[in-house]
């Protein structure tokens, strides 16, 4: 223990006028820190409240609100008559530990490079670790990224300010668990016309994102251990929040119908849940067929088995209208339906939905009651405004053309500049699968972009099994400026690292 | 199987200019139910679109589109020159599956009232249904209701409408994982000058409530089966978050210091994480004392686990000030910190925030990156510029004097028309605890109250182990006629069911 003053050294305590911290609270900090740090110890009896106005030269309340502060916090205790005394309640022990905390190694100190994690913590951070230079800023090609400029900020901007008029506006003090209602209204007439979801409102949960619905899901659904199939290649997203809810992640391969029903049943015959992204397979753009649609039904409906279908980018759809879902297929209340504004609008909006079964209604309530909520009141009000207003429509209309027009200007500048990439017909979604030579290594050839500054997705990172090597070009974001001067990057720096393959 | 038509009747099949279908879609739909339903079997032959267009006259581009569409779908398939037959490649399965739906058990129904749920789900299902009828509408004295008509809506929406024309508003393209960073440097600007805790923006992640906070630190801490102390009584939804991500919670009595650690490190030594409402205890009102606060943190140095201090309502403190935060003291960065604007602004806002150590960045970026992200951007923009002008302080006060009216108000109608009711002094927070006679039934008083429209949280179904019977009542959402007409009801129906004890 450092050597203690019999008294409060009232010389060494500066209170100064010139700080904008007020006087009481410069008084307060420094009785406090004196004490915690051991410079006055437990008993030490400090000076009457008149002697530090005194010599401090300012008035006695204020000193009176830091010393009573200090009493309320426990730091100092008043004996009638006899005057104010740093509390003997005060463990010597935490200054033992603090003069340890150099040399103890017992005591982690903030730098530590291995904090506790769990286990799955660990896995998740060691998951990132692998990805992370894919998750890369707004670059040309990185996927997932939508037009800049298309937000519709202007009606957005004055629904929002009418919406606040109208409700003069207390948001409502009581949160509706499953999301507010007269957007989920919106979103079950939306679904049944342009989905053919059949749906009510109550079966509608509000979410703000694709991984929030998964998180819901495995909680109410999923027991730690389950075994979920999941599409290989696949949305790692999607698989990330299904491993961190507990879930054994089953990988399943594709054909060309979607995913292989035979080769799960063999490999994990008792899964209870199937994530799949029937309408636009990610990455790899595949439609489910309709038989392997009706098989998969029928196998929820006979092992009581849920199927999610993640049916996150259906509005983009170029040649033909959007499939059916197969929500809208399911005679058997067995298809578990989400769905994202984050590619309609922005990912920045957070807003999403799951479509249920209404058997679940009561379940999902009690966990949005109990341990969820739905996301913020505002943004819920104004799109359910938006898509009243019928705005939706048009908007998803315009976003379409826009982005048929860039997946053009992609492919046409990929075929006659770089030919030696095989581009398959993609008719849906916001990026394409530029097939690499085979033999070449797709992470090495993304790697070797990056550094040029081409950001691309290596097929490679989605798969469980290796398939082929391909690259995951994102064309929404870019315009077509952007996009051929991309593409002529591509091009030298491919030339270099594929010579071998394209000549 | 039903009898099949040799090929599609069109007499039965009635195509209405008078519905808002559109005359393709009604074929479209026509087809793929009677395909679906077994009424047209597969290798059937249609009609020529030609026949189809002249029967229902309508115009032959009407026909194609629906036959294009049913063609895409797989329920139909063209064969050169001799016409469009129903798909083989429908399985007859399905309908035999359907045929069984009535009869099979196998498959179950809609209606069904025991889905499959995981026994987590079910568990917070059960838990749910008993505090259900607590979960009520805003009503008095319902805990945790803001005033009506305090959301500082004007300066909102003014704020928004900014915001959009400065960004014109494209809002990001790409989400901050952690948070809107202007939002996270307001937040720790803030709490330093406020809450004493010592943070930089970086440390700062924005979530959308206290139980998503929990997940969140459940996923990257926990593993299922840790052992995490957590206040009896306590705040049951943290429990349930807790519960959900596979903690073992222990529940641990309190004594007038706050957490009781003889007790904690007696019956669950080796827990990982401290869950604890230090400035305000949730439900009874305690202000942790300054040596359980020290004693705390020493025990999170020595064994490493970690505290998570929610400080919810810490700026609702109506004598001295708030007291200083653990997080604040915490010298081994063993703290994290848990903020709501919940009790601030509105529920509705669903906005707060998590303060972590430094060497958990890097693990919650990546959580944030797989598989979460950060609420709306739009509001925490709007809460960003709301801070950074300094209209947060002025709110806080206004809210402040509002509830401190209000809990004044609750305590004299109580204290004059219910005498049998024990309040000790409440300094902080948005309810009261009235203690009932001992040997009475809290849960029985909760529900005769509810009857009479008077909507109380019984403390026994916050607790694990019984302490004394008592109501907690939140004052914060009701003003002064609402106040007194519903003492007066309470009084009445409390006359008849406490005659025993009241008189």
């Amino acid at each position: 223990m450092p050597s203690t003053p019999r008294t409060l050294d009232l010389a060494s305590f500066i209170v100064d006028r010139s700080l904008d911290e007020p006087l009481h609270l410069q008084i307060y900090h420094g009785v406090r820190d004196s004490i915690l740090n051991g410079r006055l110890a437990p008993g030490l009896r400090l000076p009457s409240t008149r002697t530090m106005a005194l010599s401090w030269a300012i008035s006695r309340s204020t000193v009176l609100a830091a010393i009573d502060q200090l009493k309320a916090e426990g730091y100092l205790e008043g004996r009638a008559g006899s005057g104010v005394f740093v509390s003997h309640t005060i463990p010597d022990r935490l200054n033992c530990v603090k003069s340890d905390r150099a040399k103890s190694d017992a005591v982690p100190t903030g730098g530590n490079p291995s904090p506790q994690l769990s286990n799955r913590g660990s896995s998740i951070c060691d998951e990132f670790r692998i990805r992370r230079e894919y998750f890369d800023h707004a670059t040309p090609f990185r996927p997932g990224v939508p037009a800049e400029g298309t937000f519709p900020s202007k009606r957005w901007s004055r629904l929002s300010t009418r919406l606040w008029r109208k409700f003069e506006c207390d948001p409502p003090l009581v949160v509706e668990p499953m999301g507010y209602s007269p957007l989920r209204e919106a979103i079950a007439v939306h679904l049944g016309a342009t989905r053919g979801v059949s749906c009510d409102a109550d079966q509608i949960v509000i979410v703000s994102s694709t991984q929030h619905a998964l998180m819901m899901l495995g909680q109410i659904l999923l027991d730690s251990g389950d075994s979920v199939w999941i599409e290989d290649p696949g949305y790692l997203r999607a698989q990330a929040a299904l491993a961190a809810v507990g879930a054994k992640v089953e990988p399943i391969p594709l054909d060309d119908e979607g995913i292989d029903l035979e080769h799960a049943l063999r490999t994990a015959p008792s899964a209870k849940l199937c994530y799949v992204t029937p309408s636009h397979q990610y990455p790899l753009g595949i439609t489910m067929s309709l038989s392997r649609r009706l098989a998969l039904l029928e196998w929820s409906a006979r092992s009581r088995s849920w199927i999610v279908e993640d049916d996150y980018m259906a509005e983009y759809r170029y040649a033909g209208q959007p499939l059916v879902s197969l929500q809208g297929l399911d005679e058997f209340a067995r298809v578990i339906y989400l769905g994202t504004f984050s590619k309609t609008f922005s990912p920045a909006l957070r807003l999403g939905f799951i479509v249920i079964p209404q058997e679940l209604i009561s379940a999902f309530n009690a966990v949005r009651s109990l341990i969820d909520r739905c996301p913020s009141f505002i943004d819920q009000a104004v799109l359910a405004e938006f898509m009243r207003e019928g705005h939706l429509g048009r908007h998803v209309r315009r976003m379409r053309r826009v982005y048929d027009e860039r997946r053009n200007c992609l492919r046409h500048a990929l075929n006659s500049e770089i030919p030696c990439l095989d581009l398959r017909p993609v008719q849906s979604g916001m990026h394409t699968v530029a097939w690499l030579p085979s033999g070449s290594d797709d992470c090495r050839v993304a790697r070797h972009l990056a550094e040029e500054g081409v950001v691309t997705f290596p097929l490679s990172t989605m798969c469980h099994r290796p398939i082929a090597p391909a690259l995951i070009l994102g064309y929404a974001g870019w315009n077509r400026v952007q996009t051929l001067q991309q593409v002529r990057r591509m091009e030298r720096s491919l030339r270099t690292i594929l010579s071998e393959y394209c000549s």
